[in-house]
């Protein structure tokens, strides 16, 4: 029976709006229903879990409705990753000219050399770094790679921390939770970050 | 004389294309120039720092038009701190029942009880923390806050680091270095948390 709900139960069930079902149906977010009829069409438990994909991705990951849409399409594509699937996005500034380049040489050599880290060279990561870099400089501050240095640093525990917890948060069965767990990461961190801060500065 | 650029001076300086520049005074994120004929326009450094700081919000902080618009609105307005005028987003889940209340209230205890962090009451970190963990279970994870614990030990060292490195990747003089600062810290502490994850991973 659960995979005959009509969508007044899907509404219920996901606390998404009939309306927001209706648009997202149309926008090719999720799978339609099955036809039961000329005007009726039940879903099931996987209408349940992308509901809640696309509620996460909204609110907690800060994408937008077509951000959402490159997502689902690379998971729904079997993607081979997390990071695969939400490198979708694109939301990247794919600008490249001397300055970008510079400044992405600036985070491979601190990542490769100054870190010692074992890092993929084509790793999205990367150019996010030298993107917040320069961000940081477009705002008037003078300052180099190293001033990532603290990040750098409680990066590395946090991963020992999260590989010695009893539940690591990371931890995922397949590629749907995956990308849930990378957004709640950040999410998490990031919240956690402004309160500590918050609290140390008094 | 830099307080009097075309707008093709003001393209180059900026990154930005003369359209871009154009879309951004008709949607009200820039302030117009100062007219000197009836077709022409000139432009400041106050032009150049805000054209930076739209596009460090929508592609290091991945925020659509519309949310920029609101951080800008806030900035302009003169709001207390970079917490505040990111807070304007409000991009988060403004769901209230009973499920999201139990998670806020886990939240609370664990921050002000099992933390002992001095947390305002009112922080917006408390709701986004609770809808991470509400995304969580959503994706089929039956787990308490405590999942957190180690972004929340991560993020006590990191305040700590940044506040003994010499140079404070959080320090800002204004409203907008500060903004810029807490996107780019999020950017940051996300591209190194995957780097480092990458490398333990193998």
């Amino acid at each position: 029976m659960a995979d005959a709900m009509p969508i007044r139960v899907l509404a219920e069930r996901s606390g998404a709006t009939i309306a927001t079902i209706k648009f997202y149906l149309r926008e090719g977010l999720m799978p339609r229903g099955t036809v039961t009829s000329a005007t009726h069409a039940v879903y099931g438990e996987a209408h349940v879990r992308r509901l809640a994909l696309i509620r996460t991705l909204t609110t907690v990951g800060g994408l937008s409705l077509r951000e959402v849409g490159s997502v689902l399409a690379a998971i729904d594509a079997g993607v081979a990753t997390p990071v695969t699937a939400l490198g979708a996005v694109g939301r990247r500034d794919g600008a490249r000219d001397p300055v970008t380049d510079q400044a992405r040489s600036e985070v491979d050599r601190f990542v490769d050399t100054d870190l010692g880290w074992r890092v993929q060279p084509d790793a999205p990561a990367r150019d996010d770094l030298a993107h917040a870099l320069l961000a940081l400089r477009r705002s008037g501050r003078e300052v180099g790679v190293e001033i990532f240095r603290p990040y750098a640093r409680a990066a590395g525990w946090l991963v020992t921390e999260e590989l010695e917890a009893p539940d690591d948060p990371m931890r995922a069965e397949g590629l749907e939770q995956g990308v849930v767990a990378m957004v709640v990461a950040d999410a998490a961190s990031s919240a956690l970050r402004r309160m500590a801060r918050e609290h140390r500065d008094g």
